[in-house]
């Protein structure tokens, strides 16, 4: 400010008002501050499905000691000011000025909620005449006043249809109101539900104060709950030395959809590139007939939309994908935004990839590891918005073929703003795409691209198999605002992740995952195999022994020591029962031995109750004490539903013995 | 979505690519999250004062394992990206993608802070080269690579002056690495300082990613620092039974700045209405000559900006002004919107008051209590623009006048926003005014008054008197993000609030509070008479008995008992040690006796290093033990600033005796 425009300011002391600057906001008396949920100061939505709730809680005040009411009004976005529904807003807990309110969001898609706020002379005149009502002050005017304050309301009741009854009503009580004769009579005639609720309907908000609005994505139920399971379709044929089909692969379907899956996630059903192909177990030389990774996408018979010869052809693909989704399976495919180095990209666009000072195109390093066969798109080529586009069409393409789940390959190694965009684009159009994260990277990566739109994530989950590591990363999961915008995936296996735990623990340890997994995910998957207990790894790795990554394999379905019949019960349990189709009831309780863990889920409506016990040892039997002291019944039956045994137990500490020969865990179903 | 729109969206698989709608800012593979301090989701400013540092923390993260390398920017608002300062950013701790760095205010007035940050790709290319050599891999291509980095620096280096010599320098060490036979050599040839300096310097920003700017608002340092007297000039008279003038006042002003005060606050000092006039201790009926309370604002002689006429002239005021300012004390003035009923504004623009149904001016209540000599202003008048203006011009009148700092009485009564209006008006035009918030209220509105704009606040200090009460409260002050916006101004005593422990306590508990009150809080304030132990209330309240509120007083200054000496060696203690001139640095210690408080501060560059230990017990010697481990040396001799005394302290456990006849507390400076 320049010396002379200082002076102005002094001098403007005798001038006439200058009122043009004061913004109107700050003359609303209502503080609206610190609305939750939030992501990221309102930067990302929070995520539903169809039917959740949502509870808005935020901080409201105003000066003095007026009384204030308030709506929280929601809608799909898009649905404007005035059509949207409202939820009244109550005091959370006295002194805190914090206020709450629920609502449910519907249909898939774009919603959105705000606050609306306002002072309430009504309630603030009652609350008043109250007070002086219990000192035995004389009621002066006091009667007068309120009826004004009611008249008003039933001036901006109106004059026809349901608004001139509800006016007619309150100029009634304006009357009892101004009639009355001291401050008890006053308030006799002020007071009542129906009266409460007609001022309340028709509250002057013009001085009202409205917070910004804040973004939810609702999906569909899919994409909270559901068991997946992951194959290679290329392993389902007769004979290992040649790749299986989509017809040989719809064969196993029925096996699949009687262990109670939900979703079929395929690993990559395009062409496979030939140069610097892997061979069986990584290695660097092939021998003919050796398939490669699916994941070197791109070949002679094409790229990312088209089909690998050897699983047959787009019609195939279509009459599979119909025959999986006539058992309930929905097939979820794999994006993954990378070409081999004989995709027809590297020669139709080639500024789509990095070249490198003698012009070959650089090929994906993690130094000093390299990776040959595999060439990444280069997301920041001169020519990036073609790509992008290029992509969102692969994406737009398989879902003409009917696909609405998509698990995304190592989507951390591309920028992460073209997920933002590339979800966005997608699923405003075809809002029932689920798109799952498969980022095992850094904490705060893993986030973003939650917060950024992925529908759910992979987790650490596989490398976390001690009570202590289970019970600090699942809190952490819950407890923190994460939960508002990251669902977990909970994958047992992979065929990347095969876990000590499991390569070591026998048939027991594949029990105890498969428990931990299903009833501590909404969300979880198995990858094939996992039922056989298979747990041969290349040694000093977590990769499996003769990988389907890089060859043929025929299963040897229902081998001795399968655990089908848990896997099928299990999955069975959990579309029975609520309590398993949501995250955020999940609480665990104190055990007294360090190999037996307990957590409890409840349904959102609080009917269904479950407690799980899982031995974590698949050694040996376990035996303990468990702390039931969460439920609210003195005595109560657990009944076990994996086996029907009922025990009966009280609050506080009951006895557990898991024996790996017998079962290596409780869902027990808890009910007074 | 429509069914047509739908299919356009499947359809457009095979149309040209539409590109117009990707946002260039998604293409910016660096993220920049949780941008640190910010206050309520960067709607608010942090404060600072003039030479603080301002420690920026953000999140930082991009896709795949690229280098980062970022910037904090910062300057005076307004100065433009390019000629903003910049500091580097560095990561804070590994594998938490957290990056901090630290910059230093300037001038009061506004400030900004932003974060850009972008993928280093010298850095990138040399973290795997480094993987590379140390895996024994040959370096191909790799130095050439290297080399193309470097020159493209060059090259943005420029032709010119100082970027010529950069630009060649680069050169040099581009030749130098793509001269490297392997990649040991080329790494050798690429490391060093100044090497990474020019790259820095140099970096490729053009896809950088930009956060938000924050804002700060800096103060100069009295709004940090400071001691407050507060004090009723109509009582400097030598006679009860007159008001005293600001020429009697000004005799007292040696006195309170031979104290060591920086502030001397006045209650108002503007005529007083005569409707309804309080009587001494509060009673309704008054006699010829009661002076009536200051806050009562207006009369025959004028309102917000006339003197009250036994006080003097304005010209008084300013001569008493000058006088204070000579010896180092600067005047606060009340800021008081509200209204005698005999205010000229009640006659002026009755609209600015609100009316009763009989026509009646609605004067001051909270239920059942009644303020028949206060007429609240009405900041939701049909004319509140005017009003509004009116308000700031009355704080314009006195800063014309000379005054720089304001108590502002009750501002939780008025309209919350109209605060952060004024103070951004006058402070915009004059930033080296400071406002006290004096809101006895509920916290959100504490807290949202300090947001909202102002300097320092008045807090709950009067009511925490016992170890866990003041050990919770000022925790609570400075972990939450409070600190970045709210600064407690300490008073020990108030014309309201002589609290029991005062009442009861003596000279020891004068002496507590008063040590308390200067070494809790950078900014802390008394109320005449704390310096003579005055602790007669009205019984069974926190009034003072004969409050000045509402009649003369003559106090007996340097009556026995009183605690000046105290008062004063305390003052000096702050101005030398500016470990008490913060109040960011205080921890709490514990000791083993709940009567025994402890804590300590240091100046924020650690120079300076205090430990204060007060006896809470008005009545009687406390002793026990003092845990000083937070003391690095093994050793060390703690000073008593007050009495000198020296003591020989060893890390961990010390013993302490405290007796009132003899010392309330030590101030004890630790030097190994």
């Amino acid at each position: 400010m320049s010396a002379a425009d200082r002076q102005a300011m002094l001098s403007d002391v005798q001038d006439a008002p200058r009122v043009a600057a004061i913004p109107a906001t700050l003359s609303r008396r209502v503080i609206v501050e610190d609305v939750r949920p939030r992501v990221d100061d309102g930067r990302f939505p929070i995520k539903r499905t169809a039917g959740e709730r949502v509870r808005v809680v935020a901080s409201l005040f105003a000066d003095g000691h007026a009384q204030l009411a308030g709506v929280v009004q929601y809608g799909p976005d898009g649905s404007g000011g005035a059509g949207r529904a409202e939820v009244p807003l109550s005091p959370s807990s006295p002194g805190t000025d914090q206020w709450s309110a629920e609502f449910t969001v519907g249909a898939p898609g774009w919603w959105e909620y705000r606050i609306v706020a306002w002072i309430d002379p009504f309630r603030s005149w009652l609350h008043d005449l109250a007070a002086k009502a219990r000192a035995g002050v004389a009621a002066g005017l006091e009667p007068l006043e309120g009826a004004m304050i009611i008249r008003a309301a039933a001036a901006r009741a109106g004059e026809i249809g349901e608004g001139a009854d509800d006016a007619n009503a309150l100029l009634a009580s304006a009357d009892a109101v101004s009639g009355a004769g001291d401050a008890g009579a006053a308030l006799a005639a002020a007071m009542g539900d129906r009266l409460a609720r007609l001022m309340f309907a028709h509250a002057d908000r013009t001085r009202a104060t409205t917070s910004r609005s804040y973004r939810v994505w609702v999906d569909r139920e899919r994409a909270r709950f559901g068991a997946w399971y992951e194959m290679f379709p290329r392993s389902a044929g007769p004979d290992p030395s040649r790749s299986g089909t989509f017809d040989d692969a719809r064969a196993l379907l029925p096996r699949i959809a009687d262990l109670g899956f939900d979703v079929l996630y395929l690993p990559p059903i395009h062409p496979i590139g030939v140069s610097h192909r892997k061979g069986p177990n990584n290695t660097l030389a092939t021998r003919p007939g050796d398939p490669g990774s699916p994941w070197a996408i791109g070949g002679e018979a094409g790229g990312h939309t088209a089909i690998d010869p050897g699983l047959g052809t787009l019609d195939d693909f279509r009459r599979f994908r119909k025959a999986a989704g006539r058992l309930g399976l929905e097939i979820a495919l794999d994006l993954a935004f990378q070409c081999s180095p004989d995709h027809p990209w590297v020669r139709e666009h080639p500024d789509w990839f990095r070249h490198r000072p003698d012009g070959s195109i650089r090929y994906a390093e993690n130094p000093p590891k390299r990776y040959q066969d595999i060439y990444p798109l280069d997301f920041e080529s001169d020519d990036w918005p073609a790509l992008w586009e290029a992509l969102r069409r692969v994406t737009v393409f398989w879902i003409e073929q009917g696909v609405r789940i998509f698990r995304v390959d190592n989507p951390h190694t591309k920028t992460l703003g073209f997920w933002e965009w590339l979800i966005a684009r997608i699923q405003g159009a075809f809002p029932d795409v689920v798109f799952l994260a498969e980022a095992f990277t850094r904490p705060a990566v893993m986030h973003h691209l939650a917060k950024a739109g992925f529908t759910q994530s992979y987790t650490y989950f596989t490398w976390r198999n001690t009570k202590d590591e289970l019970t600090g990363y699942f809190t952490e999961l819950a407890a923190s605002g994460a939960r508002e915008y990251l669902r977990p995936n909970l994958f047992a296996n992979t065929p990347d992740i095969l876990h000590a735990y499991l390569q070591t623990g026998g048939r027991a340890a594949f029990q105890a995952r498969l428990l931990l997994a299903a009833t501590l995910g909404a969300s979880f998957g198995i990858y094939s195999g996992f039922e056989l207990a298979e747990g041969r790894a290349v040694p000093g790795t977590e990769e499996y022994a003769d990988s389907e990554k890089y060859q043929f394999r025929k299963w040897p379905w229902s081998r001795p020591g399968h655990i089908e019949e848990l896997i099928a019960k299990v999955n069975a349990i959990r579309r029975r029962h609520r309590a398993l189709q949501f995250d955020d009831t999940l609480r665990f309780h104190a055990t007294d031995n360090p190999q037996l863990i307990a957590y409890s889920k409840r349904a959102p409506d609080g009917s269904d109750l479950l407690l799980m016990i899982v031995n974590l040892d698949p050694r040996q039997l376990q035996q303990g004490y468990v702390d039931a002291s969460f439920v609210e019944a003195d005595a109560f039956v657990a009944r076990d539903l994996i086996d029907d045994a009922r025990y009966w137990w009280r609050r506080g500490w009951n006895y557990v013995r898991l024996d790996p020969e017998v079962a290596q865990g409780h869902i027990l179903q808890i009910r007074p």
